[in-house]
């Protein structure tokens, strides 16, 4: 079965087994292996080497496009193999090393990685493992339902494992997009003027000299974890929907709106999951993952294009996607997440962006990543090359976490992601906040006013009145602003037991 | 002498004094004004808008290209005159109403302004003045020593003012290079793919008919303030330029460099300056302003082209360059700061970028403009737009202020303008820190050792060591993470006079 996917005769000869394949990783390689966002993971190399890391020393430094599916980031980080990892990652047991220190984790904007890899700012790509749908017959490789950083990786590894997967099914050929920019100071400007252009080639073309070894997978994707859209979801969804349609009645944006980018997870799924029942229509998307809302939303109609670099859905929808690829071929494309997040793109195309906050504080500031302000949750993303680039850049959060302990809009963020200036719009279930054109104090304002939660908002007043009698341009207690993380840590709750007064040291 | 400089008869008739034109702008509205890093700045109308306020309101939002010399945001400040204030400004007067919360400043990265009025998003701009030294037989106005904003607020501006300088010559016709991105989402990419390239006019081609006034002056430029390189800021020139060479030796850089940025200030200046005895050559400059050093690499051969949005100048320089333009009219550019900042020219040329940091954390996050986190310095400026997008991202600082009183590097920074994502290099003149590939806890180690000055080393190393016992990617004390900007302002000392032990309450 697999022959008809190995279509250079002379690369069958590679197949061996994942132990086999394996083999090429030594103790102290750099490998880059595909998989975006739990999409197109390579499957059976990765647990070879946890199960060799049980008899011998193996420590690797691990790159990906993003996270993985499969656990196969638990595994790897149970065996020990994992010394460092970049640029991103979303494994509570990886996680928990990181954040004690005994993995390095290089959290990076996902455009950059590869710009750094070709540049050698980084340590080299060894071995590259990569997941395909075939082999053509000029040796190039297929992907399966990510791109990621695979195609890099593969151009620039000295070997490279490719993980043919049955599963896949071979109608995916056609789907991706694979373009390099040109090596500094040579680059010319990358043509892409909109999301449904094609620039490159439908597989990634590397001299098959380089293919070292081959191994047959019959693995799926994990399924996605987001959740289904609740109430306040839904109210997220309501309130940013309201807004953009009085943004197309002022003029500022047509019916159709700008291309829509929405990052992975619970609420941005359900925010565009709303866009289904909107009055706004022929919208394109240019993001980096698409989940279950964009194959919703082609289906509806509503969505006539949708680019990114991966798909990542919930088990029915997956099924869905790959039993009906022809239905969706002239309407998707899968790009390097080098394209998918560049900037020059996104400027170019001017995006609406929807990004998850895990905090904001009043004056508009986003902590995407680092709870109470040091733990590691997964890595800043795509987040920062879209928000920075975007036309409208919003990010949404609901109010409150674990059940009104945590407020998501604090004094002083604890940990800064996103500068003010590259946040638009802050959207929870109790309101948006519309803060373009306005100075930090009057960010202060719409933040407080329409975006906290009412038990917080008097404390919220208070502090800022307080802060800005000391004057500037964001006003600060420094002896406060942290104060509501120390009080959750210590407490398990940002609720204060005493009068304001008393905090103020 | 001015009617040779305004080549389209029929605008003679449009030369008014400064308080006729001033006539055209009213109470509320929004003015564009030319100026970048005291460049170019009209000289007149900001003069007689303060006549005007002392006997009627007059309250306007003032946008720029950046900072303006002649103290006229002083001026303007101390007349009341200025209710809003964008994108940058460096005044001291003007700063102290921001900070007291009298003027709403909105700090900006410099190349989003423009896309924010192409897209309605902030308010259009009612009247535009511009300072030029020529008006073309079509009524193109050709700019200064700066182009700024000055293109787009004449495009967009319902009227436009023209401020004729005498006192420049006529011979910077030529200098520019006005290109303007088409409207989303019709864009196409920018065809710049070189520092040297032209890709638009020599002058802003508006409809002469919204010439509605002219203004002539003979002022000159603000000087620049930058001071001259001193032992601290040669000992950082130093370590960069060692760094440098080790990296074209290691075949990750020509000995021609990328293209350079370097900020507005003493330091930036002192570290090109440095460059003049190195063993580069055939540098290039992208940068948004250029400074003496400039001027003296392209005099000694070392630069071959420079380009920019601005040229800031000591006296003398200012002198020498005015007299000798001809020797500069093929190896320099000005350019809208749209062009010379925009994300998709600088992340196709790869440039090494040299700004200032006010402070850095031990993680390698930077602060360039909030003093003690709350008020505001200057802006942002360009810096946002260079460090993100940088092939090489370099934050220079001393690594001490106030006679030592302040350290330059601390805990956890208490404003974030750049994220550790986009820091890879910090210089100070203790040594550098190579922060690229590492993680947040490896960042510290390079930080502390090689850029702290030693008085502050132990200190830092007991809170990394103790903050680390709590774990995380960024470990922190939050309760003592901004406890030396406390001390600052309580003590006027971030030294301590108590153990670290008793700090960690």
């Amino acid at each position: 079965m697999y022959k008809e996917r190995i279509r250079l005769p002379r690369l069958l000869d590679k197949v061996v087994s994942a132990d086999t394949a394996a083999g090429l990783i030594r103790d102290g390689m750099t490998v880059g292996m595909s998989g975006f966002t739990r999409a197109g993971d390579c499957k059976e190399v990765p647990f070879a080497l946890a199960r060799r890391a049980a008899s011998e020393p193996l420590r690797i430094t691990l790159m990906t496009g993003a996270s993985l599916g499969n656990d196969i980031d638990k595994v790897l980080a149970q065996a020990d193999v994992i010394a460092r990892r970049l640029p991103f990652q979303s494994d509570e047991t990886l996680r928990r090393k990181i954040n004690a220190g005994e993995v390095m984790f290089i959290d990076q904007h996902l455009s950059e990685t590869v710009e750094q890899l070709r540049s050698g700012q980084i340590a080299p790509v060894d071995v590259a493992v990569v997941e395909a749908v075939a082999i053509t017959e000029q040796g190039g490789i297929v992907p399966s339902t990510s791109v990621g950083n695979s195609a890099s990786f593969a151009m620039l590894a000295r070997k490279v494992i490719v993980e043919i997967n049955l599963n896949m099914p071979l109608g995916l050929e056609g789907f991706h997009d694979i373009y390099f920019p040109v090596q500094r100071p040579y680059r010319q400007p990358i043509p892409l003027i909109s999301a449904e252009q094609r620039i490159g080639l439908p597989y990634i073309p590397i001299d098959p000299e380089k293919i070292a070894a081959i191994v047959i997978t019959g693995k799926d994707d994990s399924p996605s974890s987001a959740l289904p859209p609740d109430e306040g979801t839904r109210q997220i969804a309501g309130h940013l929907s309201e807004f953009l349609g009085r943004e197309v009645r002022a003029g500022r944006l047509s019916p159709s709106l700008q291309p829509l980018q929405a990052g992975i997870g619970t609420i941005s799924n359900a925010v565009l999951h709303g866009l289904i029942d909107s009055p706004f229509h022929d919208l394109k998307m240019y993001s980096e993952v698409l989940q279950d809302s964009t194959i919703e939303l082609l289906d509806s109609g509503r969505l006539t294009f949708a680019s990114a670099s991966s798909v990542t859905l919930s088990r029915p929808v997956y099924q869905h996607f790959l039993a009906n690829l022809e239905r969706y071929r002239s309407r998707l494309v899968l790009r390097p997440q080098e394209i998918s997040n560049h900037p020059e793109i996104l400027r170019r195309l001017g995006l609406i962006t929807i990004n998850t906050a895990l905090e904001c504080d009043i004056y508009g500031n986003v902590n995407s990543t680092h709870v109470g302000g040091t733990h590691m949750m997964n890595g800043i993303g795509g987040s920062g090359d879209f928000a920075r680039n975007a036309h409208l850049s919003v990010f949404v959060t609901k109010s409150v976490a674990k059940g009104g302990d945590i407020s998501s809009i604090v004094p002083m963020v604890s940990h800064v992601d996103h500068t003010e200036h590259d946040v638009d719009v802050i959207v929870t279930e109790h309101g948006l906040a519309d803060l373009r054109g306005l100075a930090p104090r009057e960010r202060a304002r719409q933040v407080i006013d329409n975006c906290a939660d009412p038990a917080y908002r008097d404390v919220l007043n208070n502090y800022f009145r307080r802060a800005s009698r000391l004057g500037g341009q964001t006003p600060h207690l420094l002896e406060e602003a942290l104060s509501w993380h120390v009080r959750y840590r210590d407490q398990r709750t940002m609720r204060e037991s005493v009068p304001h007064e008393a905090m103020a040291a």
